[in-house]
């Protein structure tokens, strides 16, 4: 009985496995495969292409000039291919969260052995993680982990329900009487409420950070900040029609900025937080630098803790939207409430240095104190996820 | 300055654009595109292919022979090439969520231009919806919408933290005194915690049901049922490396049914939910409904609903484990207790129908009432996200 019992299992994956095999070309190859000494191998199963390619962040980088400007995008390797197997394997690579993809006889793909990927604005590209250093903070480790939860909130300002993520930390279920301070942390231009979870591994680094005791158990709250948009692709009454890019609707024209308000009602109404100025925390890369900035200085009573990463730093000057309007005097109006932390970080190859040169040449002149951290690289979710390492210790302390 | 303040938004969003585009192959070409009669387009730029077909389960199917029977897999269709773009449109389409694949000179790949996929096992298509029937119910509409949360819960049966989906119907967080019922719904064989939301649309169906009346509020909670994983494949410690597939630790041995009074025990600890056997209910899909059978009965004071789609109906008659022993005494002490439904529903071309004959067979000798639902088809997803559309709302009523 146990033997006709064992192979009626063996027959339920069997045949199952056999249809996924067949019909969705899944893959007996292992690739990525990380080697001992850190490097990694690359297979792909592709006995009539001509030519095989993988790029991704970890090969050299090489400089493409474009009509609006030059940049460097990561270099390419070719794969040799011996019975229809395409392999390459890379130098030894450091500690960091790498992206790839393949390109077969000119069409970039997706590596079939690889379930992981991520999706960056419209683009789908495969993952993978070298631990050892920083990186291990992205890692999923054998510690407590928080709760990552998609709610719905209302928005009157904007007349509709709209889509956050929420991080909660560990022992939030639990410890029913605690009260948590609250961390904002908005996405740049073509994101969404996915992007910090997703690219900046926001869960992972809370959860592991708040285990070594070198952050504060905290909320976090991540924003969709295309005011035009309810959710993300996918997530909206358009359904999967909706093509993603980077222009979005309603994204740097001050109604994200006005309606911020109803986020954190919504957040203080249905989470146990401190509802004051000493508990909450704003910050934000490229355009949710921008948003963080005008929030920050249009609402001076909301946020104690500012983080500017890689922001599109610039004002407006004139504007018929009110958070534009007197902008200087209204970064005066901020800095004379004292706010415990103005935190601005940027590469020192980011085309937005100038924006932040100008910010920080205003701040110096004025006399107001913020911290400044300048990285190598460009506008890059490295560094982000470096950022955010970096500011979320320094937050409710 | 206006003027320089737009060229500058742009400059910020030309050169990311750009950037996106040629380090990860984004496409502009619209595809898949769903035309006025409901027919849809495909399309893919590869000007060096010699040949390009979709596969998906929208194509009249083919019967594919293994060594372990014979099962239909989707068929193939052609694109065809004009200046290196290949495009292939399909006849009109009923109602219904459709995955596929391309495959490019024997490789197959996702769609580069659609970048909404869903993972089945070790496997990633694209997906999209064509509604206007019982599929409107798998979209995202314009009604309230529930929570998505990933819980980890203590498990101390298993001696380990555990991932699960959770989700809550909207207004939870608002009716702060009112207590909702629980359904438990498990996956099969190479899912986990994320296969009922991502395949099976569980947060649009019951977003939707609720919204028309059709469905009390509930709270469903997705647990991973591979009791030796903690959570799906890049949740765990193991990382990125764990590799999906069929068979994973721990599944239909007992351990899971054993510790399911822990998760219950979680839910009813953390949640505001009615705590007695009327507002309990559980199914499951394939080893789902096989892990649902067995904890039903094992603990018959549980749960008072039970479905078991396209389960895998299957007793042991012995073993070392309590859940297997005198099962068919477990069935009676079951039964004699009223359990207010047990819900039966399979495809008539499922590889798992004869179980099911015999399971009927004998609540028929013992005279024990069930619903029965026989549709069209296998072991496929459309087949369970109609059973879950069905099965929904008969519950707490």
């Amino acid at each position: 009985m146990k033997k006709l019992y064992t192979l009626s299992i063996a027959l339920l994956f069997a045949v199952s496995a056999f249809a996924q095999q067949a019909l969705w070309g899944g893959s007996q190859i292992v690739s990525p495969e990380i080697n001992k000494d850190n490097s990694v191998t690359f297979r792909l199963h592709a006995p009539k292409a001509v030519k095989v390619q993988v790029t991704g962040d970890f090969l050299p980088t090489q400089k493409v000039e474009t009509p609006f400007g030059s940049y460097d995008a990561p270099g390419y390797a070719d794969l040799t291919e011996k019975d229809g197997i395409w392999e390459y394997t890379t130098a030894p690579l450091g500690p960091e969260l790498y992206s790839y993809s393949f390109i077969v006889d000119g069409l970039t793909i997706r590596d079939p052995s690889n379930v992981h990927m991520i999706r960056d604005v419209a683009s789908v590209t495969n993952v993978f993680i070298i631990g050892g250093g920083r990186s291990d903070l992205y890692k999923v480790n054998d510690v407590p982990h928080g709760t990552v939860s998609k709610v719905w909130y209302d928005s009157p300002t904007l007349g509709t329900d709209r889509r956050m993520t929420v991080y909660t930390p560990a022992g939030y279920e639990q410890n029913r009487k605690q009260k948590y301070p609250v961390f904002y942390l908005l996405h740049g231009a073509g994101g969404d409420e996915e992007a910090w979870m997703d690219l900046g591994r926001t869960a992972q680094i809370l959860d592991n950070l708040i285990a070594q005791g070198k952050a504060e158990p905290m909320i976090v709250v991540m924003t969709n900040g295309n005011a035009g948009e309810c959710a993300a692709p996918g997530q909206c009454p358009e359904g999967f029609e909706r093509i993603p890019g980077m222009q979005q609707r309603g994204m740097m024209e001050g109604s994200f900025e006005l309606h911020f308000p109803d986020v954190v009602k919504f957040v203080e109404s249905n989470y146990r937080v401190v509802k004051d100025k000493k508990h909450r925390a704003i910050a934000g890369l490229s355009m949710g630098g921008y948003h963080s900035l005008h929030i920050s200085k249009y609402y001076p009573d909301m946020f104690d803790y500012v983080g500017l990463f890689s922001a599109a730093a610039r004002f407006h000057d004139s504007s018929d939207c009110p958070v534009y309007q007197n902008e200087k005097a209204q970064i005066d109006a901020q800095f004379a409430k004292n706010p415990a932390l103005y935190w601005i970080a940027i590469g020192d190859a980011d085309f937005l240095y100038e924006e932040n040169v100008n910010l920080r040449k205003y701040l110096d002149e004025k006399g107001y104190p913020y911290e400044y951290v300048e990285s190598d690289g460009g506008h890059i979710w490295r560094n982000w996820r470096i950022y955010l390492t970096e500011f979320v210790p320094k937050l409710f302390k």
